[in-house]
């Protein structure tokens, strides 16, 4: 059987991780990896033995290369990555330990990617024969040429029948080339088959009515889904931060009827928390195309998630059967040989 | 007045560690180590200031000699350890965190040790004025001649009265050469005076009768005492998995009369737990030579191994002073100056 | 407006770290940094904008000259360090991890700053235009030079009208050349504003009487402060010691009328916590100088000693806003971005 | 224009390499990476742009998984890597420095590919489409089932008409399943069009003739050709050895009817020499496929072969622009910016 | 005697140097430096006993912080360094071999320097006190800012009399702003009283005419002062580029009547060439200031400079003493105990 | 055969190594190893398959703990080293390049050998059976107890009949504790066999006269003969420096009557130079003890002194065949497989 095909589009940046618990102020090296909320998500379906192909721009110079090799490594199609301009995106990280906070500092601005050309990308091969597209509203504020890229992907996704799930879970401050969430993504949400977004971003990014009360999640989701009928799922994580070390994970999904709710998951020592998001959203896009269970989808994408902060860098590189194990309540971490 | 002295027989193995929490599959270096099973026991024994001695089977070549340095460091007495063979058995490991497992993977197969030549070891000269033998199931698991090897070394013990603990805890599918346990191990343990085993391995390695109930464990070590009246002492650990980092431990032993326990040792915080076992069968045995008390045994013993959950490497290298302490229930880990 | 300015004088030794939770028998490598308990204290303060100055002597040589770079990289002002002597008091640490305790060995006997020659400091000039003055019970236990040079700064301080604190939280073992703590510390604490002592300190060091029962450490420092009028305020921290990874911190102050008591905060997860107490006492005095308001100020100090046990190293790295955070009771480390 | 295919098939082993100069003796952890003589070909043809296919088997494993990523990273086809199998054979290899020589130490008895099943691989498939087939004598030395592979993959290679390289550059001491060379590698080399093997080579693997006297290789290379019509070009690589740092390099080609001389390249500083000869034939192949020169296909390969030997690791990252920068004549060492 | 005091201005970049040997494709970490081609300058001077100041701006964020305290480490004066912007210029260099080049690869558009204001800088109050100032054409190409910066403080050092050194050796390719060199070097120049050039530098720059001939540099030099009379002393370096390894380094002076030649030196064996040239003008400066002798200046900057390349980084931390023994011709290596 | 057995007494010290060619300044962690002249020369020895003991006291703590460990693995006997006293002696090492020297920084002062008890070593018991003893004129240097426990074994070894090897190649401003070398080392080369010294040793520490000219060694040896009948042999090496890279090694002997020279052996690489006097010893011995040859033994010598120049560390790790094969003049590195 042929597998599930998976696209998604997105920046990557390099990442530079403080070793250890040390501050950034301390490091003398830096540990180097990559992430991008979208392809974190695809390098999980890759993982899962879906095919997955991630869309972005690097710089055409060693720094390029470099990342498309691990794009490759990450068993990713590349070959629709455009190398062209001459920098890119980085963060630095240094990782909080109890009442410590972890610290992000960006320096992404003037990338390669933000300065992509909507042209350089056709949607109609690139989405060919695939059953997924995911992009997020990070990448629609990164540039008015970003946006487009997107309004021009999920589009053509529509089109051809590819479900679209869009990520809008984000801050409405890092939009900062003149243009309001409000007057971007209401346009790309109207092509999306499932959103990723909490109450507040619903009213926020999409202009919804957020009514209070303990149903507000839901109410939220009913008053977007009627705005924007292509909507069918809405989900959204929930995140309990008792430390640096230890948080409680769980997520629910709103299908137009019910609420679902996955089960808490306890997380009694992270490694390292970022990318927890993208985690879940693999798996719940796995559950999607291979289990076809909303509930199920949210359980194993919860599971995914809880594993995810046990690993080093943003991607996520638990397996199946391990996610499985997790989900099915076992947290023995019992030794395998 | 002379030490005690303790010899042991089995492989030893290089080991390699991914750094950290990574995962084999991000590693760029692995940490080099040693262990196995018997060879961690008599380092342990090494270290509380018994003299200790090392039977094992290296390459001879460069990393034959660079293991018998090892061994060398450790204290242990290396006179009749035979270099010859090819290949060293080794294996890999990634440490859990939380829920998440650590992984060993093995590559142990056709190793110096493995093949080994049973007239190699002239037990009469190697177990001369030994106090303690000690020998494990997986030795014998490996090759007819390893089998042999031991077959040879516990008549010779126990025809020169030196005492002969065998630990048989483990799995019975790691039998690979066309014997099974039950062929090999029943004879050998009829030359022995210590039991390492849970209920279940006696009744699967020894064919034991395992009667159900909560005294099963101090039935079936009766039906094994009866049938092998040498065997005068059954100890077990049981280790209780609440995550990759958080264990609780325990022992007991059956002299034949009653059932003793030790105290549960709680371990909040795990930093390697391979070798946990040996360990504690190393302060099982210092307490046997020079406590001469059953319960204090298993009691040190647990603390000692309790101690191993937060050393790195398969061995224990925590002292006497600081396992009485633990013993004694001082978990603060109050800063020594 | 001019920013506040604080002296502090004593030792800074090296410390060679073991890797991770790795013994000091295993470490094949160090990992260099500094720490020192006066300099401790004011390398917090410059980190929170104050002017900052310690004075103390290094050896002249290339060794000496990394640690002044390394003084300068804190934004401590240097221009009073001595060089001379040969060798810089040193100290390795290696870390423990749940009930197994980390370790120090110390080897600072005969360092420069030992050898120190009082006449070195023109103490007039050093304390000109200083808010405040650190030094601690260390220094006078070194030699008797170190006690002379420590005598003649806090008699100038007080001419010049400088707040004393004086550290005497050590023990009485330490004093080797010759003295006892009782003939050297009472001339130096009559020098002194504030005291970091705990009962049993005021007892065996300034020879105060000790009452029993649950207000003794009220009713020591009262004693203290009859005896000893320039004293106004005696302040101390308690350390509940659950294992090498959790403890909980608290801490004191006696106005000479009643006993303020700070929260009581819980450390989950321990990366270093030596000099958490010089961490404290940066705090305080930083919430003397700056919030002018006592139970603040043992707030302060007790979240800023709750933060360095997240930090590697001697060093204080937080900065006030964080102390902030904590001191207000967030203690979810949420991800600064 | 489609680029150039190339398909190799053999082992491709674990590297642990003794960090720095150290020897492995000294060595706490080694750093990992990959080598094998055909992969190397194909990596460094991957790498000038070439579309290129190694054909191997990796164990089923963590360590076979970690083992595919790896080639994926250096842009190579794994599509038909065969997962079966328990291990992977390695090597450890620590560097030698200016008399001191550099030494290997193998461990690839029973590896994974060595206990290979020929029939696993559909070499019509695999070589549809393929320019170039590149195989050792390393490979047919390892097992019988391997030497069989070869077979088949040459006949099918022959039968499409795909240009077949056998690198017999090996010792006869390397065969131990019983066969000797003589008796496999005829059969191979009569489907072959290109050889590399120096003049002992033809003699002691493949049988010819060979005539003392200057001209030595050139005439061995006729006879060997007479016997081997489909052999047309024979070529061979020459290394002056200095030291452990210092080495010239120089490479001929025979093409039936004259001996042509690539340059003498000097190689001042080596950085590690591992896989230079499988350099030299990237670059060679290189040549044949886009210069289709046969001159400058051995001077392009001299000059990569010299490259490589300034690069960590068995695999040549050198790209086509700085080979041909070297070929000219350019070792200045420019710093590029 | 008051110390001399330097000033000099211009960018800081974080450097990510790949470690040993490695390629920036193989890095999975980066050591972490700084350099910057005018504070590699004053930190010469600051190592040298010299009072030296650097002006720049760093990002207002932990990498800015972190940047500063890496200037005071060096004991350079960082009262008027700016904390303003976002992004600090980095750049990514590996490290060439024998006959392969190191690479750089630069990140260092829209950084907070480059984006400066150049009101931020009140030059009387900069200079004030100050002996000699140094800037370099590299500033000049970065912005229009950041040019009108330089000519702000040369025209204030010429109005206070503090000697100019204007290092023009760039290339003309790195003006990227709108402006070409010669409209703005020139009246940049006409406030110089040395300048670091090459006759090529003259002509392309300034717009001087070049005879061909022996004596070009001279000729050159003649024509550049007689049309800018405030210029009085040329200086310039040679490298013959023998391998990545191996260079040899002189220098000339022209001071308006004569050519005077340094040394030259064989550097065998090049550690790290980046900062080479800044390392010359360091040691060029010391000798003006403190020897004015012109011979004696560059033979010194000559040793300074070969002296750097034997350490890691931008900055020269060798110190006088041994810079004069290389001046004397002694390149033995003698250790030092 | 029984192997032949060797005594060696001095001071054993760690070795702090800044990392590649950083210099102590830009150190962030230290390599530790460990380093004592005659221990170097024993750990050779040891190496070559004799039987070596060496004779020390190391602090009784934590570190002495670890450095007893490190001799256990060089295969040293340490039954005789005293754990006694608080410090071990140290030294900082930073590695030179070409014309840029090695540093060493020493902290030895009242380490726990410098102040050993000459009570402690029971020389009869120590030197039964052996065939040599070596000692050096550093530990002479320390103290008065070592120089006094070092004339208690030579006189031992003398009416034994053990070979007694005096290395007196150290300069004369190391003696600190108020004695010159001039009173103490004629005494203990009184009963020394073989001498290690230059002429100027010979005339500064034993007070030979040193004639001018050419034969100016020969002679200098002949007149110490004349004083010290036991002496039959001189040796000494010369070094020339080319750079820090790059020496220049050659020994010569006079056995009384005539000069023998050693082959100049050029090391063109250097990775660590330290160490490579007492590696002649070592090979030196080794001659004399299985060779029974001077020319051979100092040609042993020679070569296995160079080929510790390319081993990292104090300790040379060559072995027997390895230096063979130099001293035979082959020094092509040939990879050994």
């Amino acid at each position: 059987m042929k597998p599930k095909k998976v696209v998604s589009f997105g920046e990557v940046m390099l990442r530079f991780s403080a070793p250890n618990y040390q501050k950034i102020e301390q490091a003398k090296r830096f540990e180097l990896s990559y992430g991008g909320s979208e392809m974190n998500v695809s390098a999980s379906l890759a993982r899962f033995g879906l095919e997955a192909c991630h869309i972005t721009v690097f710089p055409k110079n060693l720094i390029g290369q470099k990342a498309i090799n691990y794009l490759k490594e990450l068993n990713l199609d590349t070959r629709f990555v455009k190398l062209c301009g001459d920098r890119m995106g980085l963060y630095y990280i240094e990782k909080g330990a109890s009442m410590r906070a972890s610290q992000i500092v960006y320096d992404r601005e003037n990338s390669a990617f933000q300065n992509l050309d909507p042209e350089w990308f056709d949607w109609e091969e690139i989405l060919s024969g695939a059953d997924w597209f995911h992009w997020s509203g990070i990448t629609a504020a990164l540039s008015q040429s970003a946006a487009t890229a997107c309004l021009d992907a999920v589009k053509t996704a529509q089109k051809l029948g590819v479900t679209v799930s869009s990520d809008i879970y984000y801050r409405s401050d890092q939009w900062k080339y003149g243009k309001k969430p409000q007057e971007i993504l209401p346009d790309l949400a109207s092509y999306s088959n499932v959103l990723l977004a909490n109450a507040l971003n619903m009213r926020d990014l999409l202009g919804m009515e957020m009514p209070e009360g303990e149903d507000q999640f839901e109410r939220t989701c009913r008053n977007t889904m009627d705005q924007y009928p292509t909507i069918k799922k809405v989900v959204n994580t929930e995140r309990i931060q008792i430390s640096s070390h230890h948080n409680k994970l769980s997520s629910m999904l709103f299908d137009g009827e019910k609420l679902l709710n996955s089960q808490e998951t306890d997380i009694s020592y992270i490694v390292d928390r970022v990318g927890g998001g993208d985690a879940f959203l693999g798996g719940f896009i796995y559950g999607q195309l291979m289990y076809e269970d909303n509930l199920k989808s949210i359980r194993f994408g919860t599971a995914a998630s809880a594993l995810k902060h046990t690993i080093e860098g943003d991607i996520n590189l638990a397996d199946v059967s391990e996610i499985e194990r997790v989900m099915e309540g076992d947290f023995s971490g019992k030794l395998k040989r």
